[in-house]
């Protein structure tokens, strides 16, 4: 059996460009006992995998070089030596970037197709899905009427926690980079309000004139310029919560800027950084509320879906220049 | 009756100086019913008087040009209109900078010299005391075996904080300005190891020294680069405690450094921006265990008394300069 993969060719200094990946064929062995063969039907590409690429040690392990990228995957069993699996079953499993796979079956969690489509598991009912849940009702708490402020919120995290925060009452505002996706902000997922940061000619102004109570939650996914103009209207016992930091990913050295601390100080703001598995003992919570959520209608969702295997680099680099609306995912044929 | 008091001249840009303090004199008027006449006997000098030296909105108000400075003062009763107080009576008030003033008795509260001298209530006893406990209990909240990192540590609220968090059973580690500063907190005050930031070549390498499991907790009183060089020794889910930022309450422009987001994300740090005030209605609970602690011998305190009105300005101007052994603060003749 012959599968294609992209292995790490080198580590991007700064941007990643297309020489950091390499496309190999691989030969598949035969299964053993309790394995069972995929075929990728949707590969995730996400902006933490970026820190993946340093050779920094930090929560998630670096890829190898000549080793093959990895991340969320939703497949097909089309082999099975697992009594768990049966051919035909749709897997979600922390996969290699590659058209087909090997893999022990206690490291894949088998989801219901009939339940929503089977992409939405690497997005609004999986990692980013959560992390916007967890963001947003166990840090960002907003109270019914409280402004909660997302940068990055067309993105696939942002596009979530926004909404979330619409259920829990809240006077929503989103930060992105185009007026197309403000207009989708709030025509199709219901933000009271937004800024385009790249229009704007103040960014602190026009979040100032957003959110006339300033601003009670930051939920922020992108740091840099942005943040700091959201800081500036950060109202007294406001919380930040501190989920990405998309701006500086691809910084080759540590990025200077305003010091926000002493901002931070005279409103006592509570800033929490997380990474989602730190709640990995309250998945089944969050699941079940996003799930709960999409079938009420409550929560909508957004997927750019880019086809085919060799336009994952792409995919992933279109991260970092803002392509993607909503979650981006490639499609496998 | 006259009175001597210090006005606020002109705003200061920058380090404070003494021509932005004016002496005058002034005449008190006549005790209205429920009015008391005090002479100060403790004036306290404190880091976040500069805030309020500046005509910007903040926690506590600004003070106003061609009127007196005010903070925490110690003072005796010499008459009184009020059914609360008598003659010789020590009171502690948020009073002006006066050798003699007049005050509506509901704005004082009685301390009781027999418990602890009365300037304790200036510190220990006081603000700065609150501060160190609600900081340290409340949101750094150290685990025994902890590390628990102090900036500021000589300072008035450093001093105490980093004595509570050894009674919380955490392994203390205190940064101060000089040999002398880092070896009374040693001998006198149990700090398990010192930083003199001013002689390290690396204060991130020497942190890193004194820490060898990594900080869980950072009380942070100064900010600017020795909190840079602590966030790159946080641990992870470790609690920076934002009490204050001395290193920039002159500066005139937004100071920069480096963006120490991207850290706190990936350690999953809590931090938390406070002011004591915030616990008002818990002050009892923290100056009845103060006192115990106190009273006890395992919270001990260090005062560093300057003696004469004349010099207000050059106690206030020392906390700049780092002149202070723990509490400063002022004996009136």
């Amino acid at each position: 059996m012959n599968s294609r993969q992209i292995v790490l060719a080198s580590r991007p200094k700064g941007i990643p460009v297309h020489e950091n990946f390499r496309f190999e064929s691989k030969d598949l062995e035969k299964l053993k006992e309790n394995e069972v063969l995929l075929k990728a039907e949707y590969i995730s590409v996400d902006p933490y995998m970026r820190g993946r690429m340093n050779d920094v040690k930090s929560y998630a392990p670096s890829f190898e070089v000549d080793q093959p990228i990895a991340g969320g995957v939703v497949a097909k069993v089309i082999e099975s030596k697992s009594n768990s699996f049966t051919n035909g079953d749709i897997v979600f499993g922390m996969l290699p970037w590659a058209t087909y796979s090997i893999e022990q079956s206690e490291n894949l969690r088998k989801v219901d197709p009939s339940l929503a489509p089977p992409s939405y598991y690497l997005g609004i009912l999986g990692m980013p899905g959560l992390t916007a849940y967890f963001g947003i009702m166990d840090i960002g708490k907003p109270k019914t009427g409280e402004t909660v402020v997302i940068s990055g919120a067309a993105g696939a995290v942002g596009i979530v926690a926004g909404q979330i925060a619409k259920i829990q009452g809240a006077y929503v505002v989103g930060i992105a980079g185009s007026d197309k996706k403000c207009n989708m902000l709030k025509d199709q997922f219901g933000f009271d309000e937004t800024v385009n940061y790249k229009t704007s000619k103040s960014v602190r102004k026009s979040i100032a004139e957003a959110c006339p109570k300033g601003a009670d939650v930051y939920f922020d996914n992108v740091g840099g310029e942005i943040t700091n103009a959201v800081v500036l209207n950060l109202n007294f016992h406001a919380r930040f919560v501190l989920c990405g930091q998309i701006s500086v990913y691809n910084s080759t050295e540590i990025p200077v800027g305003p010091v926000i601390l002493p901002r931070l100080l005279t409103r006592s703001v509570m800033l929490q950084g997380f990474i989602v598995s730190n709640y990995s003992n309250r998945f089944n919570e969050g699941l079940g509320n996003l799930a709960k959520w999409v079938h009420e209608g409550s929560l909508k969702y957004k997927e750019t879906i880019v086809t085919g295997f060799d336009k994952l680099p792409d995919a992933f680099l279109g991260l970092f220049s803002g392509e993607n609306y909503g979650k981006m995912l490639v499609s496998i044929e």
